[in-house]
């Protein structure tokens, strides 16, 4: 193979030439290549180091070794398809409900968190007999067509005749920049009561709930995190109209918010969705994914005597690195890490919050970190260019960190696991470094309580990064 | 790791436990436990050998050595998503679009067949702006719930209210029991004028055609193989009409067919696709997929400013196995061997046919050969059970073949590419000696022209294996 040899400008023509125009890169104006890995460290071809705040699928850190012998090792042994018994594929399902509630005891391995989110659709349809759906606004759950149509964070873009009319959205349970902020005395009710009124609209029109889904926390949406007890009251109102609730582990399970093992059981042990999808970090990158549900369920998908077959889905090497990543969580301590670094990542930003007015709001648990910036404390105008240029100029630097949310402007830190305490004053010296320099450059913008439009970005910077790694 | 240590009936029993039941198992009274493979030969927990007629994935043989290098290096250095600009993307797409009409230059990497052919959807709908499938009879394009509706394979066990009415299907192009056979003057022609009459009844009721997506060749459909020509007309009917032709490779592409890489190519020269997709046989196992189309079809999907974006989809991994794949495909000369071992195969299964009157038609291409069985050759009565019983006896004696079709009753020939000239005398004379036993067993089958039904599967080779690898 001549892979790794090319010039960068060559590989970049190619790109142009063969590779689908809709799938965008990292800083388009000046592209990284990166060569290697390790760790929460990423290499271009010249050697030079970046610091990897944002790779959560990397996510007990790039190239572990652990991970790369288990899947080399049962690479050469055998990789077939589930028709076929092997232990991996018990072995991990037993592994991996462990680590949920028992009600949550049957798992169905597929390749993507897009096909794990539609076979969870799937499931709700047959299980409740139902068709509409209740998702967030700004959430994203996929990019396959069933999935497109319930992600406010995609469908936004089309026009209204391309809506599917079983699809309701409710409002985000953002307690910073939400309908429902801190300053109310209950937000959890206040928000699950939104979703109880879009029961009641849809059951007037004669339509009925099969599922409520939502990310445990809302990554592309902003790191939203929602209030506690938000879910079990929206979960009482879904099943009492006879729908399930469908919980999106995908970006942010397996340990990341450091407390617990998926981020649902922030809300409470009394919380049990019926459904919950994993992706992403499942596999440190190989392409896998899972769905978990009750009994129940899984017998009514079953009753309709269609079989599922996932051709690569629980394959021999796919449980084997599924394995592996369940063990190297547990044997690096990446749980205690999460916690530890990530309160420490949050303590120096809250720092940063007291020098800077410019950063709005810090949230997180573990190692899922959101900072909102606003051009204005009060009126939360959203600071969409100066995100981006933080992105830029952290870059210039060699750290990779990104900005989502509906406006941009939520820095979003979802690092590999293993990201350190001295990583973290890496990056927070150099953003306070670049919002120092910012302010000195545009004294205007620190105090003003700016009322007009958002900024465009930069031209040097379009298109802003948008992105759902 | 405790992988690959439990006796059978614990693997059997956290199986059940944990892994849905819709997920089904070959031989499920007596299920085979595979702990390792290779090439063409499967073993099982005692190290007793199967010979694999079946597994298309595995394409190159089982755990190809080079194919186990090339992921195993490059999991060492580097997994990670397409936003950074890598190598062995480029080159990969590169060395892919070369085995294709130039025309169709533009990839989209995603992790499954069933990816792909979504994706095939919503590039079709929006390169079109219309919304109307034209699907075959028995079709089977994949699991995700915009493909269900496309497959009626599977959709024929839903309600007709569960029927998307977008979805139209037009009959097989089957020329042995389809609606227009070997004994018609132009099959082609006939087949084709049934695509363009329902285009034109959809027509009428308002609808607009955005795609007709066929398998090259029909796999689950019963091993079809479409008359030459006949997708020339569709495809001039289908763009007439606005639309665009999917041709679905995943079960079919990349030389299995020996004669060409691809399938489609079968038609002529003269026949280009709009949309290519590729899955199964493109990892030798490994998840992941490939949806190529024209700059054209890219540039009206990039044309709505959402971006396409999949988590896993091109990682360095997957580009550097389907690259060891392509050059293990020209090095191991595999299409040369499909081309001698298939026109061996079908050439020692014509005798077969000549001695066993049960065996209705014979028909492939390389190494995609189906077996019908019937129980009398002019009234074509499918003989399912006997199909089963041959599958069951086979398996007792450590040989791997599936049944399919509509009527279960074709035998399907899809083994690695690297089966021999010995493995098909090890399969054709246990195939003489199952028949001859049966038709011993039962004389009167051999002769009779039965007009009943199709006798149940017997008791203990229940549920008949219902299968699409």
């Amino acid at each position: 193979m001549s892979a790794g040899t090319l010039d960068k400008n060559t590989t970049i023509d190619l790109r142009k030439k063969h590779v689908g125009p809709s799938c965008k890169i990292f800083f388009s104006h000046d592209p990284i290549k990166i060569v290697r890995a390790k760790g929460q460290y990423m290499y271009d071809e010249k050697g030079q180091r970046y610091l990897d705040c944002i790779n959560n699928v990397a996510h007990v850190g790039h190239c572990h070794p652990d991970v790369v012998k288990a899947g080399a090792q049962q690479m050469e042994q055998l990789n077939t398809n589930s028709r076929f018994l092997h232990d991996n594929l018990v072995l991990y399902a037993q592994k991996l409900q462990a680590t949920l509630p028992s009600k949550l005891s049957v798992c169905y391995f597929v390749n993507s968190g897009s096909e794990a989110n539609d076979l969870a659709l799937r499931l709700a349809w047959q299980y409740t007999g139902h068709k509409d759906i209740i998702t967030l606004e700004n959430a994203y759950h996929g990019h396959v067509s069933s999935l497109i149509d319930i992600s406010p964070y995609k469908f936004h873009q089309l026009s209204d005749a391309e809506h599917n009319p079983s699809v309701h959205v409710a409002p985000s349970p953002d307690v910073y920049r939400g309908k429902y902020r801190a300053d109310h005395p209950d937000p959890a009710t206040a928000y699950a009561d939104e979703v109880k009124n879009i029961i009641e609209k849809v059951d007037k029109k004669g339509g009925k709930i099969a599922a409520f889904i939502a990310e445990s926390l809302q990554s592309c949406g902003g790191q939203v995190i929602p209030p506690v007890g938000y879910f079990q009251q929206v979960a009482k109102h879904v099943r009492e109209a006879g729908g399930v609730f469908i919980a999106d582990e995908v970006q942010v399970g397996f340990g990341r918010v450091g407390s617990h093992f998926w981020a649902f059981q922030l809300q409470g042990d009394d919380f049990v969705p019926d459904i919950v999808t994993m992706g992403k970090p499942i596999g440190n990158g190989h392409p896998m994914s899972c769905v978990v549900t009750t009994t129940e369920v899984a017998e009514a998908f079953m009753s309709t005597g269609m079989e599922y077959f996932n051709t690569f889905g629980g394959n021999p090497v796919s449980c084997a690195i599924g394995l592996a990543v369940l063990d190297v969580i547990v044997k690096d301590d990446l749980q205690g890490n999460a916690v530890r670094v990530g309160r420490y990542l949050v303590s120096q930003l809250e720092k940063q919050k007291e020098k800077h007015s410019l950063i709005g709001d810090i949230r997180g648990c573990g190692l899922f970190v959101g900072v909102e910036l606003v051009r204005d404390r009060v009126k939360l105008t959203p600071a969409a260019a100066e995100a981006q240029e933080v992105i830029y100029k952290l870059k210039e630097q060699h750290i990779l960190l990104s900005a989502d949310g509906p406006h941009r402007n939520v820095l979003k830190f979802k690092p590999p696991m293993c990201f350190s305490a001295e990583d973290v004053d890496e990056v927070v010296q150099k953003i306070d470094h670049i919002l120092t320099e910012g302010r000195r450059l545009r004294p205007e913008q620190s105090t003003r309580s700016s009322t007009h439009q958002t900024r465009q970005t930069r031209q040097d910077m379009k298109p802003p990064v948008r992105k759902h790694i």
